[in-house]
């Protein structure tokens, strides 16, 4: 079996980058190089972009020191792309992986980066160029088929967590309206995420929006006025990608948006519909004090606010990606799965197909019945994701002084 | 000495909150607590506006251990108020404390909070009301006159300088421009941090722009322009309070701003000032992956990332602050000095009159001459505020692999 294949591999990663991407690459590299017939550990620079541009570097002579600190660094070390190949394409980089004896390929990436390589997978078959494909995990809005979570969120999710237990501490002491704009083109896992620090029965964020569900402008204001009224605040979470009830994203009712090669428009790296919010509630409660803020890249690559159970998963994904092509000689993406709620998982190889460019949602469990808030069901779901001490604020409890009336 | 007024102290919090401000709050109950004199230690909420509604806690009362878990936990603890009071207020507040025999006012804040605590030394003076006014100095904005530094600067700092980071291995690994609006009204102190991180010759930020220096949108774009065709990629850092030759902020183009009670146009809590730049290079240069984050609320108060050091000085700085007040029996305001640059620290009494309402803006020093950068002063100033551990990115250092030729 291990023979069966010449031993050169080829890893690389593609899409946007995370806080533990390094971690799953520095896992391939790792595993590959521990087979005695893999001579060489290819990466290719700036995704599949490396491959067609002969643009390697050579992992096999990496020191595994510098790998362990590559590993604990965010962002893409390999750089990244989002490039989409077609026939065409794939057949400029068979010609450059025929030429240096290439026969393994290992790309880390979310749903385009997996869609990617179904399309090489299939165009390799089509052509006769014998090329284990296996696809490694990655993203942080979490909505990959066929997994429990996937690497990457659990980072991210405690980023977008502990960022708002400090707004919420913020807007406590200033009141006033807030809004802050979580990752998530289709699915909420990032916005809900913005629960998991709440402690106090008042804390915030008092009302989150997934994109799973309808968005409805009129209603929207009802709940923050009602929250309002209640708390003399209101702090809310809502998923960039909050579309209304004909599934149009709400941000587009703007215009002059670009859009990247994978045809989406772009909802990340701009404050609009951040503001467009914020106006929505100063002209409609007629609320001064009212602040957007858009989390925009700080959620993915922040230093040092990493889940030390994220990393470490994320760099089994990368070890068990290269042990299914080496010893089981099959295609596929490597699935997390979560045996035991609290806490166990494990993985599995499942076909590209079932994975590739295909999106998950939250399961429905996991928003309440007026759809402006988590359940228990996703905080049991989540809190084990986001690692160890996510940290808590603490409030005064000394008792109020009794007003002085004079004799 | 000790025994000259009675033995009620009064503790308060105003304007922005920051990630050390309950560390101030702690050092001046637990200071207050060891003198036999003192009776009872009252935190008012709100600020002054806790003192007009007669609105108190008390903290004599608060456990030791309690007050320690709300030190370490970011935020106002005593919740804030911009309010500014005049005469009339004064005298509303002079007779709430007189009922409760209060003759000790430590005020926890900024700029604006200090001209408040001026005003209410003022109308005391005025009025004969004997009570001693002690400001304990916090702004993440760094920019209180007669201080080396201001407690809640470092741990703002670090913020901003691990998300530069952190968007720097972002940026490199999909190219780009990317755009990112910090705090920093009048100081580009917070601006400036985000060099604070960088490690390569080719990190970002690339560009860094303080409102001490005029901003021509011109000449920002040539700057971009420069970089892009030297990296494929460029960072840029703006202060949100970056203005032109005629000092107009560039925001200020733009309308329908609220302004708060001292008279400041909304800079934060909107993506605007990022968005407007995002475009003008959109339009400008033709490049067409640009993005803009603007970091807002995040920085000063995300929960976990603290520089120890701020910590520190803003836990010693409320103890000097209740030292001055009852050993010495003067007012004024709390400074910090560095005689030594690396580094320590002393603590004096100043006026309060020589910090009140004052703006104390960057050393010219600190900015390259081009007004694009900071310099190596800049950093031997500001790189021991930030803490220990502030973290790095590391890079893959593997060889390129040669291109095959086909015989």
């Amino acid at each position: 079996m291990v023979d069966k294949l010449p031993g050169k591999v080829l890893v690389a990663q593609g899409g946007g980058p995370t806080a533990v991407i390094n971690q799953s690459l520095v896992g391939v590299v790792l595993e590959a190089r521990k087979f005695p017939h893999i001579r060489q550990v290819y990466g290719a620079v700036h995704g599949v972009r490396g491959i067609v541009d002969e643009d390697f570097l050579d992992l096999t002579r990496e020191t595994t020191h510098n790998l362990e600190l590559v590993a604990r660094t965010p962002g893409s070390a390999l750089l990244s792309t989002r490039e989409k190949p077609d026939a065409d394409y794939c057949a400029r980089m068979f010609e450059v992986l025929r030429k240096h004896g290439i026969h393994y390929f290992f790309y880390i990436g979310g749903n385009d980066s997996s869609d990617t390589l179904r399309i090489v997978n299939q165009q390799a078959e089509a052509v006769d160029y014998p090329l284990r494909c296996v696809h490694v995990p990655k993203t942080i809005d979490n909505d990959l088929m066929m997994n429990d979570h996937t690497p990457g969120y659990g980072s991210a999710a405690r980023f977008v967590a502990r960022a708002f237990m400090g707004v919420n501490l913020d807007n406590r002491a200033l009141g006033g309206v807030y809004v802050g704009v979580v990752m998530g083109r289709h699915a909420g896992f990032l916005a809900a995420a913005s629960s998991l620090a709440r402690k106090y029965l008042d804390d915030g964020p008092h009302l989150i929006y997934c994109p799973e569900r309808p968005f409805d402008p009129e209603r929207f204001l009802a709940d923050v006025d009602a929250v309002y009224k209640r708390h003399g605040r209101c702090i809310v979470a809502v998923s960039e990608g909050i579309a209304d009830a004909q599934g149009r994203p709400i941000i587009t009712t703007l215009k002059d948006m670009g859009a990247d090669d994978h045809g989406n428009v772009q909802l990340s790296g701009t404050g609009v519909l951040g503001d467009l919010l914020m106006d929505h509630i100063k002209k409609g409660l007629g609320i001064k004090r009212v602040r957007s803020d858009t989390f925009g890249y700080l959620q993915r690559s922040f230093l040092g606010c990493v889940s030390d159970r994220d990393a470490r998963e994320a760099r089994e994904v990368g070890e068990k990606a290269v042990q299914y092509a080496i010893w089981d000689d099959i295609d596929g993406s490597v699935a997390i799965q979560r045996p035991v709620r609290d806490y166990s998982v494990e993985y599995e190889l499942v076909p590209l197909e079932a994975v590739a460019g295909k999106t998950r949602r939250m399961d429905p469990e996991f928003i309440n019945e007026a759809g402006n808030d988590v359940t228990a069901a996703f905080h049991a779901y989540a809190r084990p994701l986001v690692g160890a001490a996510l940290g808590e604020g603490h409030r005064l409890r000394a008792p109020r002084i009794a007003s002085v009336r004079m004799g």
